[in-house]
């Protein structure tokens, strides 16, 4: 047996990003892959390399799996309805009862099932689930999860208050399920368990209390919204006379920052809020689509965030947000930052190289090393044939824009996950 | 032979534009179609209407197929690159080097058949394309979308100062091939000629009062840009001391209003602007992706034109825009208007009512009745299958608007034009 016997090399085109600011470009080179992970980049392979063991996928590009880091998995039937409502209106005309129904477990597993096949599609292979209340449905979505291979957080949904009398839970039988939840799946590998409270509108301060103790207990990390939309604050404001806004509720409740924390829209955060956030634990996550659809009344000033050094990611927010494709987040990332400029000159647009880490390498930090091609990072990797689209003379990154922008999950040729090839 | 024998009826879920206001649905209902011409919907057949002439698009939705009323056919393998750069950099780096391959008529086929496959995929049966200044290319274009079917206009390109030495036209020359193009094209169907100067700024205004000239004697429309950009209004303005605004310079040239003209962009327009643009021959083209990409300083105010009675329009604007499909544009659109919305409360969002009539019926008005399903309209029409995406209880408009946010084109699972079948 030689000394590359085990390995795998993938040949083609490869970026991803070195930090905010620099994608790295390897044309033709060769991406070495020991037991799934990966040992370096390469011009040429030594002569001893065997052969059969070199995947060439020639002028393709490869790059990190995306990470979708806010998504809504029992919404994902309900994507692109009701658009032109108001927050709270489509929450009770639509969102509500399309997550009641994951009462039936048969009901969930199919959802579920498709839900987890369109994030493979569409190159997602690590996501950031928000559940539903019901404790089976939510073992059914991490059950599906594990099977397909996704690294991928998800819990059992909390709210115990302002919620609907057919989806609201007691406050004792909504910790103990959580509970349970996090200790069933105690040693489980590339899904994690974590603590999902909606948001603080929906959950009483006991409650709140009490998922904070059980995060500090396990050592999960908490995924919840937070600063999303000007009458959503307002109400918080009414309802927790005793905090100044809501960051501070998660943060007293020991829900921020204290063990990793990822948190959807952010989009209006005073200094006390930024400061809380700039915690390197934390994770601000840019849902464009969403922000777009149901109107919040701002979007989020990304270059600000990432200009202070606040961990930004990425997400879908299915059923707000409308597509799957993580790719073409980053292109309306890059859009609403150019729109919101033009009417609030103050923060630049955001360019391709910050959304594009966004969507990789720093969602990809709070799972296990994923989202770039360092050595020892895990060789969860999409391969992308664009040459439906052309363009001999374009250089691998503005072919990279242009995927972005103008392609789809068709172009993705190849998804693999920790060196497997992927089933879809 | 009965009284039938020569119709054709589609049955379905049909939703049509009736004003800006009012989407007509007309669940599992029959559109009768004689000789390619819309005779009538009804909620059942006669007895003696032969089944054989019947088509069962079972739940399926029956829409009019979309208009793209601004679209570059030379930048259609641009789109998505460069996305990061200023109007005029973008200009010299990327789409005139671009256009100016076209004087070889192989590439120009190339593309163009290409494109206009594309165009049919995505659902775009009316299409308004801006060409580049070669005689030949331009003919190719025409030809294409003649023998595609296609409804169309299209022209030869007119630019004569302020562009490269390698893409620039004598003004004499300029006026000769487009009186040669017109005259060519006297007699056709479908496919009809246009007058199209880029923008003002790369027309002399000899060229323009010639062009204006041509326009007055063979009745034929105009295609341009107007009020894009604050950078592109000053140099308007340097350029042409003379005159208050790009607009009157169109105006005073007879190419604004005198025949029907379409003006893409209208984002910068103030009252005197927007008295000339009440015209009813006149048509405002908003392209929400392309003016979210090179980065213009505004977003049309859609609300604000609508209630003003102007008529517009909707294009994706290749390559400023990457994506052909109307209806993620119409999606785009809605988005858009809501992020102004938020930072310019003064303009309501858009509505998907209005969107989809932009994106059909107020376009379609500049063909020939196309765009709708009144009586005596072309049968220019799409068959959405939206089966993959579920959803038994949704309302055929709910299912329409999903359509467009969260589908593509492999939801179109059947293409009409004046009744026949698209092949694509």
């Amino acid at each position: 047996m030689g000394k590359y016997s085990k390995y795998r090399a993938y040949k083609g085109n490869i970026i991803y990003s070195q930090d905010k600011d620099t994608l790295i470009s390897k044309e033709n080179s060769y991406i070495l892959v020991l037991d799934g992970i990966v040992k370096g980049i390469y011009p040429a392979l030594p002569e001893e390399f065997p052969k059969e063991n070199v995947m060439d996928w020639g002028n393709n590009l490869i790059i990190p799996g995306f990470c979708d880091m806010h998504v809504h998995a029992p919404q994902f039937l309900q994507r692109g309805i009701g658009m032109d409502r108001e927050l709270l209106d489509w929450l009770t005309t639509y969102t509500y009862p399309t997550e009641a129904k994951f009462k039936n477990a048969e009901h969930a597993r199919k959802v579920y099932t498709l839900f987890v096949d369109e994030l493979l599609r569409q190159g997602t292979l690590h996501v950031n689930c928000f559940p539903s209340i019901h404790y089976q449905a939510s073992e059914i979505l991490f059950d599906i999860l594990e099977q397909k291979g996704l690294f991928a957080f998800t819990g059992k949904l909390n709210m115990d208050q302002n919620s609907p009398a057919y989806y609201i839970e007691e406050t004792e039988q909504s910790l103990i399920d959580t509970e349970k939840f996090i200790e069933q799946h105690q040693n489980t590998s590339q899904v994690k368990p974590s603590i999902v409270p909606r948001f603080t509108i929906t959950c009483s301060e006991k409650l709140l209390a009490g998922l904070g103790d059980l995060c500090q207990k396990y050592e999960v990390p908490v995924h919840s919204h937070m600063c999303e939309a000007v009458n959503e604050m307002k109400v918080v404001k009414e309802l927790f006379p005793g905090y100044k806004n809501g960051a501070e509720i998660f943060y007293k409740n020991n829900l921020l920052g204290q063990r990793p924390t990822i948190m959807a829209h952010c989009i209006f955060m005073d200094d006390d809020v930024l400061a809380l956030m700039e915690n390197p634990n934390c994770l601000a996550v840019h849902c464009p689509e969403a922000t777009a659809n149901i109107n919040a009344g701002g979007i989020m000033p990304v270059k600000k965030l990432l200009q202070r050094g606040i961990n930004l990611a990425i997400g879908s927010d299915i059923g707000s947000g409308a597509s799957l494709s993580i790719a073409r987040a980053i292109a309306n990332t890059i859009q609403h930052s150019k729109i919101r400029n033009m009417f609030d000159p103050q923060w630049e647009a955001v360019n391709l190289a910050e959304a594009f880490y966004m969507a990789t390498r720093s969602g990809g930090r709070y799972f296990n090393q994923v989202g770039a091609f360092d050595e020892g990072y895990c060789f969860n990797t999409l391969v992308i044939d664009d040459s439906n689209m052309f363009g001999e003379e374009l250089t691998p990154v503005e072919r990279l824009e242009r995927f972005c922008y103008a392609g789809d999950d068709r172009n993705i040729c190849m998804r693999y996950l920790l060196g497997k090839e992927v089933e879809i």
